[in-house]
């Protein structure tokens, strides 16, 4: 069977999608439209709990088999957000030069395979994860990085994949542009010189990619398909708290690549444990020419600075603005802030967390809002929606680290001291799993005065409604969070055009993704697959673009050879 | 007037030309058949006279006005290889700071230009280039990087201008992929959400060019103008033994730029000198956000380590192999290497250095030919090339710098002691500049046990016949020094056609541009604008592809804003 001609129509499609940026997606978006859904979900689950040891603590471990070269051990330390149980699997500990050897050796057969090949078989891949592995995938990743069902379904399953196919369409596009030959003829003096050219697509060597443990699908299978796409092998090094889903996709992707005739060793998973990290290691291997990282801000920074010589592409801070200088409908603007300030809990590289007000109050068309009635209405809004344990189950889903409900508490403490806590965090009881690791969101009123307290990504549910001189304050305070600290998303509420005329410029140049006057059943920091561009490379917050040439081109080289023409050719 | 309409009949030939990569040039590839060549000769040349303070060192300098803010000073120290007189020119001393806010300042107007515009002033850029400075530029060139009157308006005028045009097709390509605006539409539960989104390009920042002593324009324009088209201005740093090729350049793109209505700070000059480099400075400024280096390898490896956060395009060594396996017609191989040994007495990034041969020999229909014969027929080969002083100098040229002359010395010197010197290096006496700095070539015969004398690049006019075991073993020494210490080109001469298709599998793979049994009046290092490829990014020689989306799409981001339909729209 022919891969490239059996997904040629759907590949065909997310062409014209990446061209248009309209909507689109080949799989359905809730898992209730997916076909034989119960069947299916029944099935996913049933084959997500297949890997769990006795999660009761007991001490039986199940071990995660990987048929990959230099195993030296087993290796996992995973914690269920939702029972704080351990998992209880081990995953194959890999000796790293031998994962390096094997993915080196893997390498020269797929890089010479046509584009049509590599592209079909990775596009199978996908078509395996979604119709052999989605909702096994949907527990695996709800059991580690504690999204809710629906988000691990939708933003870590189709949408991820939809990045996936998208990394693929920016990857051929880039190869496409290098003419395989060509023939070359001029004069020198009186002599006429005619060459003919070859020119090959030649993948940089062995990538490294870095998952990180509150949404690794949505981030990892573009990495992994943009550097696979153009020849590359990757090691997959995921975060330890978060190993599971990675576990199953390179489990998917070894299977389709060997089928397909391939060495499966071009995807291998390398673990560690956090008291004994990988990371530097495996960055500053002689034989690592590709890092991609999502994670922290700290180690992400060192990714950056050390990674050379091998590229880097990384997606770290997120250190999320929203400017309310007016509004058409406040309650409305108030509603859709306070959901996406919710949903899973702030853990998102998307979520909002500065909201920066003029002094002076929110512009309405029934007349000025106060700073401080706008801060008491959206923590009411935000109270609403989590006051119910299963509507709060839904959009707040887990804590995915213990180290975040710390951080919480900090933050309360010091917004307590320096401004007023408007809204204090407490656990909500999770209908279905009352050990689950929950907090309700902290938010805080704060001045610009007290910028080292919301100054930088504070990953977790807690935001800051930040006082401002005046609407352009709020605008240079804002943009200036993201380019110092790094930012993603922006989101504004304005009716006057020429002040959104001026923040579309200056988020624009900071680099932030901006969302302006959405209100409605749409989370403000949705971002779809084949239309939203990610980050941008214009601030501290990475340069993983995804969906730009920059994210593939650099991947590969071209090497030319050349050669007079012979006559019999 | 449109620029872009006026160059659009020639960026659209340029267009199929890099799709294409056949043979194409808008401009004539010899000085004699430019438009009213006599003419234009004489002003060219006066026009550079112009520029000259006294020559004859009396004291007495001459001062290149460039209009730019900061100037602090003046400054200058080329001396000319032709006359080894200063040129007695002083350039503006800039504060560094001064130029980068004055940069910044013209970003914005010039980033928010059409790609048309912009693509259209500088297609006018190179045409004045062409029309108006073509020969000020050729005697510039010679003047201070010593090339000879030929390659400065070949190699550093118009093959330089055609990888500019190519330069700004691929900025084309990677912008237009960006589609600007959209519209999205989808259902999330019972309500239609429905986005206008808007796609911008933004520039990375300041860029920052170090152009090199003996061949600046050729890197330095493509570099100006990925920087420029994707909307990032440009502060070049020449090398201070070479500033008034790029002195009369960013004149020209300034004249330019002001006269399209934009910003002539756009680009701008930052002179140092020897003794005091500013080059650190540079590359570390909190305003730089894309360096480009040509220039040594010990300092663009500092670059490459160090530019982050800044990117970097690099081209340093050329650790230039030659295998000659056995060869149809060894007079004519020998014949075309000696000449592309001789030319430009190999103070290119293309010349061959290493030349490895089978002890046993080189396989020819007339029988085997030992090693020693080899290498002496080759020596005898440069030696007739360089024996008359007219030819000598219209190939050789001068040498840039005195340095190369004493590294020639310890090389002989050494190479005396551990191998046999094949042809030594004596001054010939160039026919119309009696002071001209000069150098017939150095040759030696060594073998692999001496690889610390010949491992890595030897800038200049010096070249190593290299003893291998066998074939196999030749092939994979070359390779090993492409990897271990970077690589532009390679040359092949074999009739096995299983060995050439191994031998371009591994250069391939090594990331070096190879050329197989060419003959004839071609120079083997002859690389063609819209058709030959230059640095792969593949091995330590660089990563400035110059014809590689990867050279132009890092230089901008995306920027997105989105926002709800309004039905005014």
């Amino acid at each position: 069977m022919n891969f490239f001609d059996k997904h040629l129509p759907v590949l065909e499609l997310a062409r014209q999608a990446c061209e248009a940026r309209h909507c689109w997606s080949p799989y359905p978006e809730m898992p209730a439209k997916y076909p034989d859904a119960a069947a299916a979900q029944a099935a996913g689950r049933a084959a997500f709990e297949v890997h769990l040891g006795d999660t009761a603590g007991t001490g039986s471990r199940r071990r995660f088999a990987l048929d990959q070269p230099g195993q030296v051990g087993w290796l996992g330390e995973e914690v269920s957000p939702y029972t704080q149980q351990p998992l209880a699997i081990d995953y194959p500990r890999a000796d790293v030069d031998a994962l390096f050897d094997a993915a080196s050796a893997a390498m020269p057969a797929w890089s010479q395979a046509s584009i049509e090949t590599r592209l079909g078989t990775l596009m199978e891949v996908l078509d395996v994860l979604y119709r052999e592995h989605l909702f096994e995938l949907t527990h695996a990743v709800m059991h580690t990085a504690g999204q809710s069902y629906n988000m691990a379904y939708a933003g870590s399953g189709v949408n991820a994949l939809g990045r996936g196919i998208e990394a693929l369409v920016y990857g051929e596009k880039a190869m496409r542009l290098v003419t395989p030959r060509a023939h070359w003829e001029r004069s020198f003096g009186p002599s006429q010189i005619r060459l003919e050219k070859t020119y090959r697509i030649i993948p940089r060597g062995v990538a490294v990619c870095f998952t990180c443990a509150s949404f690794p699908t949505w981030n990892a299978w573009p990495s992994m398909l943009a550097s696979l796409a153009t020849g590359n092998p990757v090691i997959v090094k995921p975060h330890p708290a978060t190993v599971l889903p990675m576990a199953i996709s390179v489990r998917v992707f070894r299977r389709v690549l060997a089928a397909a005739g391939f060495d499966p060793n071009l995807v291998t998973l390398a673990v560690d444990s956090v008291a004994e990290p990988l990371g530097k290691v495996l960055v500053k291997h002689p034989k690592t020419a590709i890092v991609d990282f999502t994670g922290s801000v700290q180690f992400g920074q060192w990714v950056e600075q050390n990674a050379w010589p091998a590229l880097a592409y990384t997606e770290t801070a997120g250190c999320n603005t929203v400017v309310l200088e007016s509004a058409e409908d406040l309650d409305a603007a108030i509603r859709s802030l306070a959901t996406t300030l919710c949903m899973f809990s702030a853990q998102m590289c998307t979520s909002p967390q500065n909201i920066y007000i003029p002094r002076s109050g929110v512009r309405t068309p029934q007349g000025q809002v106060s700073l401080g009635e706008v801060g008491e209405r959206l923590a009411a809004a935000v109270a609403a929606l989590t006051r119910d344990p299963k509507k709060a189950s839904m959009i707040l889903a887990t804590i995915q680290s213990p180290q975040t409900l710390a951080m919480l508490e900090g933050f309360r403490q010091q917004g307590a001291d320096t401004g007023r806590v408007l809204l204090e965090p407490k656990p909500y009881p999770h209908p279905e799993f009352p050990q689950a690791r929950t907090s309700t969101p902290l938010m805080l009123q704060v001045s610009t005065a007290d910028r080292a307290l919301y100054g930088g990504e504070r990953f977790g549910p807690v935001s800051f409604v930040i006082a401002c001189d005046s609407a352009e304050d709020a605008l240079a305070q804002a943009t200036a969070d993201v380019r110092e600290f790094g930012g993603l998303t922006a989101f504004l509420y304005s009716t006057d055009e020429r002040y959104i005329a001026k923040a579309e410029a200056a988020y624009a140049r900071a680099g932030a993704q901006l969302t302006t006057n959405l209100t409605g059943a749409m989370p403000l920091n949705f971002a779809a697959a084949y239309s939203d561009y990610h980050v941008t490379g214009l601030n501290p917050a990475g340069n993983a673009s995804l969906t730009h040439l920059g994210f593939v081109a650099g991947r590969f080289g071209v090497s030319q050879s050349r050669r007079p023409q012979r006559s019999a050719a």
